[in-house]
């Protein structure tokens, strides 16, 4: 690679960051609390939002930003809970990027939303990198996928301001060890809280609430 | 985005094509069956290959190239059941490319190997687009992600030779509906064989060390 090809790259990561700026400046000037949530596919994101959205009630007003590769069958989900909700298809993209969020937040009623989540594309690598003008940062990491991944995905795991591990009714079944993941999440990441809980189960989700709603009083 | 731009992205990837033709034409001259393993994080891919190394034992010569983000423990892993490994490190990169793969062959003892397992970094997505040299594409959906993926990871389930249901001893705790599975898998690709399997407890490795036996046959 040469060096002229570098300013390129450079100028096409600041082109994010400045749509990115002005959706928090927006969003922020509608007081919107906003959480990015990212996954490896199939971890539980929308099946959290749908208990989250369930536990939470009238008590605060949610909206939601579906992204995905293709489809909307997680929008249709959440759209039958109620919510004000966008679907994002990438159209083979492997993460969000801010000028997708912005078309989203043109199509979402934000005069009624307080606490606005993006679902973000299934993928605990390529999202960790991209700025959409989130106020908070969270990684899901189910237990069936194993109590190793810190280890091979570090990046996601010193990015995110909150781990929750998802699936914990299936802990009997698996070999995954807690402690050990804890330790590999705070070994990258030393203030992130790691908060165990079963979305299907509610185990655990007492917790995850408490921190949102400390998140939105911020 | 202008004309202009345009050929340079063609260029690139077929720098990476004809790095893929060389390395097809490397393995095939060594009489190697190449097999490019692709799945999201945690969905059973280095459990699977130490299961079918146990499987084969000394019927097949077994080689193994492991891609992650960072780490090298899946690569120890290998190399405990002594079969000759080399790790890729991404360095954050999503998925491998074939110029990694071209120097990994350059590390491995090409003349004692029949079946060489590729396994790629865990992404759902990029992987799906990006030729290596390899025969086959195998795609693995371990049943705690849930039946629904092909909806929002089609072009993985379009690209792949085969797809293995992974982890099947836990379907009794878990939503799966493997009907359903199949018929959205065959929707989008009507080729690929669908076979359940659980590495733990062996249930259905039979049928999947029946199409390697084919594959390397061929």
């Amino acid at each position: 690679m040469t060096r002229r090809q570098i300013p390129v790259v450079e100028r096409i990561l600041s082109a994010n960051d400045r749509i990115a700026a002005n959706n928090r400046e927006r969003l922020r000037g509608h007081g919107i609390t906003t959480v990015n949530i990212m996954s490896s596919p199939g971890a539980g994101k929308t099946t959290l939002l749908l208990a989250t959205i369930r536990a939470l009630g009238e008590a605060c007003k949610i909206g939601v930003i579906e992204g995905d590769v293709a489809s909307q069958v997680d929008a249709d989900k959440i759209a039958q809970a109620g919510v004000p909700v966008v679907q994002i298809n990438t159209g083979g993209g492997c993460h969000l990027e801010a000028s997708m969020v912005q078309q989203a937040l043109n199509a979402l009623p934000l005069e009624e939303i307080q606490l606005l989540f993006i679902e973000n594309v299934g993928n605990l690598i390529c999202p960790a990198g991209f700025d959409l003008g989130q106020d908070y940062n969270v990684a899901l990491l189910s237990v069936p996928e194993g109590h190793d991944k810190p280890y091979k995905y570090p990046s996601m795991f010193e990015f995110v301001d909150l781990v929750l591990v998802t699936k914990t009714d299936v802990l009997p079944y698996m070999d995954f060890d807690l402690a050990e993941f804890r330790r590999l999440v705070h070994g990258l990441n030393p203030r992130a809280p790691v908060l165990p809980l079963s979305a299907r189960t509610g185990e655990g989700m007492e917790a995850w609430l408490e921190w949102l709603e400390a998140a939105v009083r911020r």
